[in-house]
């Protein structure tokens, strides 16, 4: 049976315009898109919090996706709230607002029931939030991170301790040149992995990734996608289904990792084709295979 | 024995600033990096224009790679010089000077013997004069070509017409967004195949190529470098390796084109570890086979 994933962030409702259009109040933030990412492999145990305005019909779904919710807090106050803006060129967003509400004073509570979890990811939070959630953990397999310019900017204490306890990384490249100090990524890679973690991914967009250990460097696009709706949460997506194949193979060796990073690819490149979790919401793990054996044939050039 | 490959464009004496340091009066131009990557896997005849500056030197460093210098005329006043500066963040450059000197009124004009050539690419000059080499060959059997934003906005016409006549086109992500008027590369490249190539390639730079044909994408990541010294060339260095691979490989199949890609983006991965055509000259084939099977290390996620 497969290990379980417990992940911890935020969890959103947006509002998003893109080219292709707009989406209001539709479920968001790092941790959703993690957790519903994850369960199409894996049991996922999740932590966050929302307000009294968080709709029932969304707990009810992550419930429905196997996800256990039994740590996601419920207090007074509003939801988390962000609304952003892409660009013609996808690759380019500005945050029109917003609204940390409940999730400003967030501090993560894991339940029993979680504290055994093989496989945990700290989404993007304050790195001394994340460091608090590792020590609630009892004797986790494989801890991935993901962190952002403001915490590289703001809080550089705090994200090396975390860094120093971390088997994986999971970081945008500007965020990686940052946090090395680097213009050329495999140097700040080096870096990067000399702060700590054995395993770092480098996250390009839609141009895909890079993952570094000491030993290699395994270099993958993203899927070509004709129709992108709405990148929000891709990245998530992403370290979900990486998360999530992990757990599902319960070991992480050289060769699940790079399969692991290939299901993130595909799941992410899901996501981004609707608004939210629109797409997600609707797939079908036999979907996310055929679009992964898709992808072994649009990279081969081996065979 | 390998078909023999046929390329017109520019041939330069560039001077270089890059994070990395300057280089001044270094041979360049589209025409001398295509001819020398290619040049490591078939023989190349060589079509471009200098002046009567142009180093002995060169034009004996070419010979001596076994590229057929014959139609490399020389004529009174000075060669193509070419002065730029890349930004800490080598995606960017800065034309800083451009003097085209005899290369102005470059009218190309194949010797006798160039005129049964298999393979033939038309590197970047105006898309007449592309489409005059093409009428000078007796029967070649697979043209590629190269553009740039200036002449997809000032000869729209001449570039359609030469589309119309090529089997490949090659050129970088901005400017397939640009003749497709797309903001996406997938629905771009659609719209450029139906123009007239069955074959198109998108470069992106450090983030690797995307290739499209009707039935399929190939989509391949660039070598991952800790050291880039100078970007300059790196393209038609990726189109040389390319056709050289395809001539000596001698048909064009969806195996050969994929593996010739790879074969692009490895010499390419050279090119820029060092000023000008630095790396090249020392460069042996050997060296370029041990990257590949070091690339095919890299991207493996299917054994």
């Amino acid at each position: 049976m497969a290990k379980s994933v417990c992940v911890v962030g935020s969890v959103a409702l947006d509002n998003v315009e893109t080219p292709s259009g707009n989406a209001s109040n539709v479920l968001g933030g790092a941790c959703s898109y993690f957790s519903v990412a994850a369960s199409f492999f894996a049991p996922v145990n999740l932590v966050g919090v929302v307000g009294r305005d968080f709709p029932e019909a969304e707990r009810r779904f992550l419930a429905g996706r196997g996800i256990n919710v039994e740590g996601l807090e419920e207090t007074d106050g509003e939801t988390f709230r962000w609304h952003g803006r892409y660009h013609e060129n996808m690759n380019v967003r500005d945050t029109i607002d917003v609204k940390l509400n409940v999730f400003e004073s967030f501090r993560p509570r894991l339940p029993a029931s979680y504290r055994g979890s093989e496989f945990v990811f700290l989404a993007n939070i304050q790195p001394a939030l994340q460091a608090d959630v590792l020590s609630q953990l009892q004797a986790p397999e494989y801890v991935g991170a993901d962190t952002m310019d403001y915490w590289i900017d703001s809080a550089p204490a705090e994200l090396r301790a975390l860094l120093a306890q971390v088997d994986l990384l999971s970081i945008n490249d500007s965020e990686a040149l940052m946090l090395a100090g680097e213009s050329n990524v495999v140097r700040a890679a080096r870096k990067i992995l000399a702060m700590g973690p054995r395993h770092l991914i480098v996250k390009r967009g839609e141009y895909g990734a890079l993952q570094f250990s000491s030993q290699e460097i395994f270099a993958v696009p993203a899927f070509p996608l004709e129709n992108v709706v709405d990148p929000t949460g891709a990245g998530d997506s992403f370290a979900g289904g990486l998360f999530g194949s992990l757990a599902a193979d319960g070991a992480v060796t050289s060769r699940s990792l790079r399969r692991a990073t290939v299901y993130g690819t595909v799941v992410a490149s899901f996501t981004v084709e609707d608004f939210g979790l629109g797409r997600l919401r609707s797939l079908e793990r036999g979907e996310i295979d055929a679009r992964y054996r898709q992808f072994m044939a649009i990279t081969d050039f081996q065979s």
